[in-house]
Order: structure tokens, then sequence, then C-alpha cells
């Protein structure tokens, strides 16, 4: 039924339209992406009890979260985004105030990133909620950062701090499901690394990147295997997060198989300087590529054991 | 979480990577669009027990319509497909064989149009099929045919035949939800008209153009709200299906209102030459578009009645 009854009018005249020609009101989306440029495309869905918990998660926070996975995997590919679309089916019994809040988070992080939504679809879903969220972007022809271009001997780097996501996860399961929890720590939103994945890209630092939706040992595997090398990684000197209030970082475990941090995983040659720090967010060298087709965790004593992938599965049980 | 783990691999290598610089295995897929071509991009829901029911539909029925409905967006601007993406929410209970049904129905629709399946996203979801399609497609740049250009004047005109999947559809629930029902009488398959809206663009014939999903009756409104004109439609004039082994034609309600037939529904300048054929299919002239913004039904006895929207609604009930 294409993008014409969405979204409801204030929010459609709340967006921007930049380099959109003709959006919400035809049956396509019209969007020109300029000359010597190529189109990325990514489309991640949000499913109510799979991806979040009405209980848990504040209606802005799923919102922002559902437009994050997608911006997160534009800047993964070094682009800039161009436009955003959402299709969302809606429970009969949600509240408009629940609608309305997932709106000001998604709209918050669109505006934040200059992106319009472009249009989507509505639904009437039958008792969960459901979002499907397709982000458009571009970047210079022949450019785009791909998971393949790591090569031996690259080093591997990781921005900002990991495990933050998968420690209030689990905290929030030890409750128990079904109870409305409200955390003694705010909820860490991810803030897509768009400005570092560009900074990558103009510099050309980046051989490969990738974002950590997955866990790291889950997405370094695909960088691995997209790539056909291995890697060796130093435990200690993967940033953990410090969740506000906690008081101290979280289990090293949860910085290395947690998902839904959106930092970005990258690899660059070993004689490419990389700097600590880019857009005011931390750069940390923790392992390098290796020929043999193995990944290895390196602890603090030298030894090493298998870096097996044990990151959260696409279809994950909440039982 | 991207394009990674999607489609399964016997899919992925069944599909042509046309236009695809770098699809599945990536955060995003890369498209080339080439110069001097404006982006499509449209987005549909195809949601159990909304859009389908497992007893009434088959799966590569469900597979079909769910990319159908998406191409027929692509139709309606006069634009050429150039790649899907699937993204497909499926209960634990779901056996191998109807998710392979629904991939054989979409597979087939998408090597009809030579669009390659570049990405989408999987998750498990609760207890209903969820699925959503992108499109994304090209026209020449600034030749979009949008739903704004109608002119007083002008002649309207549909293609095909109307109302066979509302006729359908009304049969089914005659019978009652919840029941394992064939009906006596083939699923009409919607046939995105994707050629025809080629060569109304290439020959500029059509000044606006909408593909009918939601009824004739709404979508001549969405053309003339859009384009700020009124209509008279010539009701015995209206083509009617003739559902195979049925006999005899629908009743005009069903042609009049009824959804999901994705046919084009186009104006063109009362001095531009119209073919009655295009694609082997009929084009039938229905009415014309008014300077008065109202939409009016022409009976056999020259009445006049106001044309209400009453296609089906976002928001359908099957309670």
């Amino acid at each position: 039924m294409a993008t014409s009854k969405f979204p409801p009018r204030p929010i459609r005249q709340a967006l921007s339209q930049g380099k959109i020609l003709s959006g919400i009101g035809d049956d396509c989306a019209v969007l020109r992406i300029g000359r010597g440029r190529d189109l990325l495309v990514t489309t991640d869905f949000s499913l109510e009890g799979v991806h979040f918990r009405r209980e848990w998660d504040k209606a802005e926070s799923v919102g922002h979260r559902s437009l994050a996975r997608g911006l997160s995997d534009i800047a993964a590919m070094g682009g800039e985004p161009i436009a955003a679309f959402l299709s969302l089916g809606l429970p009969e019994e949600l509240s408009q105030r629940w609608v309305d809040r997932f709106f000001d988070g998604f709209v918050e992080l669109a505006d934040r990133f200059a992106v319009p939504l472009a249009g989507g679809d509505t639904a009437q879903s039958e008792d969960r909620i459901v979002s499907d969220v397709v982000v458009i972007g571009a970047v210079p022809r022949g450019k785009a950062i791909l998971r393949s271009g790591a090569r031996p001997g690259d080093r591997i780097y990781v921005t900002g701090q990991l495990g933050g996501a998968a420690a209030r996860l689990t905290w929030l399961y030890s409750k128990g499901i079904g109870r409305k929890i409200r955390p003694p720590f705010p909820d860490p939103l991810p803030n897509p690394r768009i400005n570092i994945g560009g900074v990558l890209r103009q510099k050309r630092v980046a051989t490969a990147m990738i974002d950590i939706s997955d866990g790291l040992s889950t997405d370094l595997a695909h960088i691995c295997e997209e790539s056909g090398v291995g890697a060796e990684i130093f435990a200690e000197t993967v940033p953990r997060a410090t969740p506000v209030g906690a008081g101290s970082e979280v289990d090293l475990a949860f910085a290395l198989h947690g998902g839904d941090d959106y930092e970005l995983l990258f690899t660059a040659a070993k004689t490419t300087p990389v700097p600590s720090v880019i857009d005011r967010t931390a750069v940390t060298a923790i392992g390098e590529i290796t020929r043999e087709k193995k990944i290895l965790l390196v602890g603090a004593d030298q030894s090493y054991k298998k870096f097996e992938a044990r990151g959260w599965e696409h279809f994950r049980h909440f039982s």
C-alpha cells in the first residue's frame, strides 16, 4: 500500500524534505543521490518480544533504536544516510501516547543526522508491535568499506566501549519477564558512528569495517569469513563500558559477546596511523588479522584460546 | 543486523546479482543505479491475519503477493525495478516447507522481472508471520509519473479487470475464519504492470498514475487529492473481472471498491491517443477528470451520485 497514509501529518510537517524529490503521498519515494555515488540500502526489523519489551523499554528508546540500527549499518560502510523508511504494525490496544513517544525517539535521532523520513507502511498488527526500518545512504562510487578487505597483518580497532547493552539486558532478565521494570541505571542508547565511519573512509584508514550489532565475537567472525583471514584479539585491550551509576566496568564476557552496542569494528594496515580519538570517541586497537583462519583470544597471561562466536543470535529465545 | 544472515544459501546462489555490487554478506547492499536516473523506493508489509491467512492462502501466493505489491508501486511510477529486500519474521513452529514455498513464489516473480533479492533481515516472531518487502527502482531523471499530474479534461483509464481479489476474499469470509479452505476457483495472483507503466512513461501518455491496491474509489481519491481536481466515473465502463470457473462478471461493487487487484489507474490528456491494449492487457477509459473537486459516479441512467472512497482500509478488522 505504499507510502501514502503515513506518517501522520504532524510528523510529515516536522520533517525536512532534503534530498527527497517526492516522498509521502505517492506510490514510491523519489530520491536523487547525485552523480558518482553508489547507493546503500539496509533494512532492520524491531519486533516486540524479540528486540524489545514494552515493560522494559521506553517507547522513545524503541523508536531511537529502530532507526539507530539502520544508521549504524550505513556508518559501517563509511556512508552518508539519505532517507529513512518506517513500516509500523501496531496492535489496536496500543495507546496513541506510546506511538507519539516512539516517533519522538525516532525523529530526534533522524534530525540529528538530517535524515528525512521519506515513507513507509502502516498496518494493524494482531497483538505485537512490529517495525521495519529501511535506511538509504550513499558513498562515493566504489568507496564503500566492505567486510571483505581485511588483510593479514592489519590491526583491529573498535570505537567506544562494549558490553553496556548486554549488561543492562542481563540485569533485566535476572528480574524476570513480564514485570514493568525501570533499572537503576539509564538506558545506554546507541549513537550511530556515522561521522567516524565517514572519517575512516575519507582518510582511507579502514580496510574492512562492520558495526557491532551481534557482539564482537560474532561480528569479527563475519569480517574474517568475508576476508578469508583469521584474527587474534588481546582480551585485556577490549574497552569495556562503565554503566552510569554502576561504578565499575562490565564483565569481560559482555564486552566480548554482547550485542546491540553499535560501535564500529574495523581493520587498518599496520603502517596506517589511526587516531586514538575520532569525533570525541575513543578508538582502541584490540588485536590483529592473521593469515591462519583461526580466531583466537589472547589472555593477560599470554594464553591462547579459541575466540568462539557466541554473540546473540538472530533467533533469540525468551523462555 | 543488516543483510548478513539472509536468505539461506541456496536462495543466495539461485539469485542473479545484476546491478548489485555487494549484497548479502555486508552491512548494506551497494547498488549502482546509473547516471541521470532517479531512485524509487517503496516498502510494503504483509502481516499474517491482516494481509493473508495461512488457512486460505498458499505459501507461494503469499510470497508472490508480498513482492507483487512493491513491484506494482514501481510500475505506478513508470519505473524499472532494480532490487528487492525481504525482511521476514517467522514463528518457531512454522514448517521449513512453508518457508521454502513462500520463497518459490517470491523468487518466481522476482525472476520474471530479473529483480535480484539483495538483502533483508530475519527474526523469529512470536506467533505470526511478518514480512516487509522493499523494492528499489529507477526512472530517468525527473520522469517519474506522480499522482499529482492529473488536469481537468484528462481521461481516466484502468488496466485489466477489477474486483477479482475482493470477490474471492468475500467468498472466503462467507465460509468463516479459521477453517482451512480451498475455493473452487483459482487464486487470481496479481501481475505487476511494470511493462505497461514503462510504456506509458516512455510514450509520455500518462499525466498521473497510481496502482489500485486499496480499491478504485480510494485510489482515485488519492489522485484527485494530490492533483487538486475531481472526477466522473462511468460505472458501466469499469471493467469487471470474470473469475475462472465463475462464469460471470463480479458484482460492480467489487470492481468499484475492492482492493488488491494491482492494476494501474492513470490519466491522459484528452488529445493523447491511448491504445486499447498494451502488453496484451486491456486498457479501458472509465471517466474523466473535472475541475470541480467532487468525485462522482455516473450510472447507466445518467444519474450522478457521490463516488465515496470505500476501499479497504489500512486497518482492516477480521472480527
